[in-house]
């Protein structure tokens, strides 16, 4: 391990949403946790406890916002404020899962973006930089004018494929309409698999759903991949539908496992033979089972933390597979 | 009611804090509440609709950010930002109670100031004005840029003494340092009661707070009053006080009843006559307690809203007695 | 024409960049456009010159960001300079073609983004409102924390198919992963169209871009449907390898006519029927061509500029197809 | 002395407001000040000459904001934009006495906060750090967003009384209402002395102020405190309300010697034993007088300057008794 | 008098700088000065008072920011905070001296630009509007993102030596190099009168300043020109060369009377016929001196305000003489 | 060569504008230029290209805003962007010649004044520092509030005059009325020769300008000084004029050789003996002409970027002569 990593003017500080992931980042990085905490009193309002000086330090903050997803981004933010009125140097925001992603664009008349509401926050508190995972679309890193370095999983998960030989025969599914260019990135990991689409038409009339799949999979392995779970019904659905064309095994990739609702017994109630996640989220021990297979991005995650102090460039962490939509 | 009570421009909306509350509010301004909603999706997710133009409209929305406070907080966040980008031509921020107002200052090193950074959000977001009551200290108009209007229910609260014949003989509490002005205040609109302060003293060494009080309430009907009354703790260690220093009867008179923690229960458990608080924050059916008084600034806030709309001054709404400091 | 479109507070002013389409949403609203001119000195310079006062009154600037696109850019900066200075009470931008949309994000390590920029700078320089046409990705109304109108021309491209009886026996192609969901919505509007992907697969090593169709497209008549269409590379492919995959008649339809390079010659050369597009960028004379059918969108921005002008909602002037990807 | 304070990229101004405070300073520092001087055209306006370069310096700038109070305020501001534009890195702003502080909420309708157009006005003008000294509420802290260092020169006024053995039979006197919280911070540096309120009561009728002592002060030594004497009225009618009550000997205690109108007069000529105060303002030959006890806090700001040059923290500088007024 | 000119929004205010003028300004507009004042505590802040609603108003402040020119200053700054506060609509500040205007630029190494400075102050404040009166540099309008109306006394000075028959054989006179423009328009103005410079060469060597006339003097009346005579030396320097040039009659004109100085007891002495200047600084009684003539311009300004508050252009007002240094 | 000037973090890059004088500027700093490319598509976007990291470096970025214009201040926002956004640490804009800088002030109802736009854009971009050459107007240095590095060429054009002995019996001619503080300082530098203006006096009536020389040119030497030569028009009419007058030799200096429309013939088609002009804007070759002097400003830009670096005050790099206008 290199000198700089232990520099003293690194200060990690973990919020309380994903404890287990920070201690995988300090641990790859080489330094402990800062002391600091963070407490409710009883009315509900949050405590912030920095217990040691961060005068002139570059601070990361590590936190992902998710479920209680509004405590958790009010923890971050508070505790921004006390970094920047404590004279941290640098406030690098870690947020391995951005919640309120999804809230990107207006959908429908008089919809909030929420998702640049948080970035518009982050950013007016003081944070000088964002560290984020997957953001739910690229176009999220243009909701900040301050830096954003864009960390990318799928490398990761792909390996998780090809260390269990799941590369021959494999069709690479996107559940629906707006996650087919990530289905093609899985599929040229792979090694150049082909891709198949969900294509849900929604009737109005009939106020059902209607699944037909678009491309070939009879008798293939079948990857869905994702972006996030949440309740897992478009992962399900996407499995019955792949079921009755004809699919041989069935596997979900994720990034971030946010699991609401009923979502771990519906996946493990499916036909899935195994669901790939990552740690971006904290899965609860309640929230475990079986098919589950829990990658850490803690590594990933670190080795940018050393390099951005260190002023060095990061883009080779991950291998950056971008669709260039120019005509 | 006059005929600008009816203006279409006027939009008043509810958040899910105090709805109770702003049903009484719109009731006064004549007008029905707007058609919105929030809801919150299963992974904590807040949802806001606004189902009806607010293109061009004056908007009041009305939120208590109480317990869960951020996610009240995150509620008006979120609806505020729908607002801006609805087109909204006005939007007033109405806060009967303001949470995190006790973070005002950094009390020790390195802590936030909670109260200024949620200014600094709802600024952000595009909050046109704030109209607040009884903030912790008078100094967070100065966190806002916009305008404040900020409104006061200590007539209310010593109009129920008025009306309950207990001016005579009455001495009026301040249960610590912080809150003498204010026992002073309704000193004077009791018809210029004696005030007494009960000094408290933090013993490091013995992890022991000592009370004395200062002044006369030997026989008296005493009124312990102060902005609000959290765990309970600093009003029944003062009821203790006072019972010990020989006062006759105790009330307790608050503006907002947060009534965290097992508050209800010590309340009504202490030699307390009577609670008077107002509706600020919304008391749950169960923490209902027989000592309870409420009051509601319903009345209040409804008309400030209607002058506000109508570009007429408030100030009328409630007697200003300031103490000016100067020397 | 109601009494508010001669509202004289309302003023349309257009540059250079599209005045046919000017004068066809001047014609809609029931105004004349405002006396303003933009001219360059030998230089290059761009000269500005309001012959009218605009003080107080409700602005809509009318430009779209094309070739000159610098230049159609500045002209728009200048103005806004301009329109604030000279006391406009509102200036909304009439952005009908937004360049630069599709550097959204950074793709690779080190790129700007430049579509964020540009809506840094509408804001910075007093711009109160966006009116948007088909924005290449919906995010980028988060880009800005001003009111942004997003009007969709899919319904108008739509009807072209309708009115010409093309609704039978159709697929809708997607011309590469990130346009399913544009492909699926204008199959909604064509009553239940299913649609196909061209899949584009870079190889590094060859240096080739491999395309394979993803759905049943075999003599059927195949719509190819974009945001826009620049160098038209993009659809002559898509076109060679649906004909290959035995579409029968094939159909491009697009919002943004942007016409770079040879575009037109590709275009008119292959084995297209029609080429459908929007006048949201003027086609000089010099870029028309036998297959070309352009639609206005001059009474769309028209309405939608006369409706916000009178503060009423515009959501009902395009059906909203959206789809909400939460799991 | 340790080798950072002679680093040569911490640069040292003064203005004009308190020269001799800043030479202490410099002292404790171990620099000398820097080439800058302060003058006035004839028509009032000021001129600052900077004389010698502080181009990536860390600056900080002494100025106490005291009568000439708005020319104090100009030669701040006007320095500040001078460093800014001559490339100083980072720009202290210290602050021994805020001027305006005591504007700090909206008392009466229409009331400007002076209070907070200072910080806005300091912040604006690229003020990258405050330090202050006993602010006259700690809520001024949240005025700002920049790092506010508050420095505290109550133990260095509690030493005066403990060298003088003034601390037995002792009470600490609020002379008013809102100075409580400061008078039981003063007993308690004081080993847990008690304390009394001048209970003051304006009556709009009479036009009169009555006072009125609240607590034990018969046969004791009483010690009023207070953050600032200013006309000294506010002291002089504590003293005559002492003497009515019995009090032995009665002293005055303040941070700030403001010191306008008569107050050296009127300080003098009372029944006060000694006025002890700091030289956070300057305090001219003809207001010294025989009573008056001066204690620099050059020392303090000194230590205090050091350390935050060398990214040290400074809480130890300072005994923090704050009183926390959760319930 | 029109309608709009009663209109109860319109508020006029004015500081303590320049009563005289504002009761013309006030006068011309048909309405009376608002029930506002400035006062000073003894220890030299100032206190504003607010006395009616402006609530919704559109308001007019009107200062000149001249000796005292600090307090004039922040008398300004703090109005518009207890106006912006006090839910004013529209604050336009109106300055018919703006002090410091002579600060535009670095013209050595480290110094500030106080006139940008103060431009900012005002915008942070929230004025909405900048109503000025002759410029020290026209380009101080740029120093503003707000609207500027830029008022010009020219017309009225040029209207003085009109109606006194003194355009023949009349050389306008500019008193150094930067305001030769100024005196071209004057010239223009009077029919096509030459120019002629006074050509100042500082010699450091010898400390002294060489004056030479560039142009033809001899047996003219000259009229010497300037935005402003401060200490009046340039002016009588001036007036020296000229004599010893030839010249027959001299005069002095400009808009702003600051006279710091000894100014008015040397352009008494000196061999000036005349000096005509506005009222946009106030003279007092002490400065009044028999060569001196005051125009008002309490017409100009108030004819303006009333168009400004109807949504009227003003460019009327003045003839525009601009000189556009395109090559 | 000292070695801070090999410091790894210093980044100097070129944009397209004027590339040899950045070769010019790189040899004197003595590094190379980074790895950065700016190219255009073919609708005419502008695409970036920084193909080496720059994280945590001080960057200058070199660019000249001329023709064309708005496409070089394009790639000079959009370069910024990327530096932003990829963690540069700062960024220094070089903008040898600063295009629009003509349109600083409204010189007519309705001007943009889009020198100050241009200055607001590149600070919201994220510029940390503008290093300029001969601003039009010095007010320019105002319209931005981080720090300009203001460089002049003056005495690299006054040092022509002397190498070729021409500093006898010379006159320096301003061209119109607002250069004369230039002629002034040409004219000291060139050992305390007189001046002479052109007086342009613009008839309505008949539609022309008609010059008159005031000062003495009669048998001398004159040299019209500028700041900038456009389309030659000023300089060709003012030789006409000196001609006439009876001026000897006349020679043309300035600092950017903007040259536009037919400039280069008209120049050496006058009777200029030579036009002196710097690099500040590139000359293609079809714009060289006999009479041309090209000075390049590469080793004063060289060397200022060195201090910069170096936190070295830069005023000693030219001899600033500065008019102050105080009265």
């Amino acid at each position: 391990m290199s000198e700089e990593y232990f520099d003293p003017k690194l200060k990690l500080i973990t919020l309380n949403a994903n404890k287990p992931l920070a201690e995988k980042i300090a641990k790859e990085v080489g330094v402990s946790l800062g002391k600091a905490s963070v407490n409710q009193f009883s009315d509900g309002e949050i405590q912030v406890n920095l217990e040691e000086s961060i005068r002139g330090d570059e601070v990361f903050v590590i936190q992902s916002v998710s479920d209680p997803i509004n405590q958790s981004l009010m923890e971050l933010m508070i505790m921004i404020d006390a970094l920047r009125r404590a004279s941290a140097k640098l406030i690098n925001v870690v947020i391995p899962y951005y919640g309120y992603s999804r809230q990107d664009r207006k959908a429908r008349a008089r919809e909030p973006i929420t998702a640049k509401l948080v970035a518009n926050m982050l950013e007016m508190d003081g944070a000088t930089r964002i560290i984020a995972l997957d953001l739910h679309a690229a176009q999220l890193q243009g909701f900040f004018d301050i830096p954003v370095d864009h960390l990318q999983a799928a490398p990761l998960l792909a390996n998780y494929f090809i260390q269990h030989n799941l590369t021959e025969d494999v069709v690479i599914v996107s559940p629906d309409h707006s996650s087919v260019a990530r289905a093609r990135q899985m599929g040229t990991l792979l090694g150049g698999a082909p891709i198949a689409i969900i294509d849900r038409r929604y009737s109005k009339a009939e106020q059902t759903e209607n699944l037909e799949i678009i491309g070939d999979v009879k008798g293939k392995t079948a990857i869905i991949v994702d972006d996030m779970i949440d309740t897992g019904s478009r992962v399900t659905t996407s499995v019955e539908a792949l079921k009755n064309g004809g699919a041989k095994d069935i596997y979900a990739a994720a990034t971030h496992a946010v699991f609401s609702d009923h979502a771990t017994q519906k996946l493990q109630a499916s036909a899935l033979k195994k669901v790939i996640v990552t740690d971006s989220v904290q899965i609860p021990e309640g929230k475990q089972f079986p098919k589950l297979v829990e990658l850490s991005v803690g590594t990933l995650i670190g080795k940018a933390i050393s390099l951005i102090h260190a002023d060095q460039p990061i883009d080779h962490l991950f291998k950056t597979i971008s669709e260039k939509n120019e005509d």
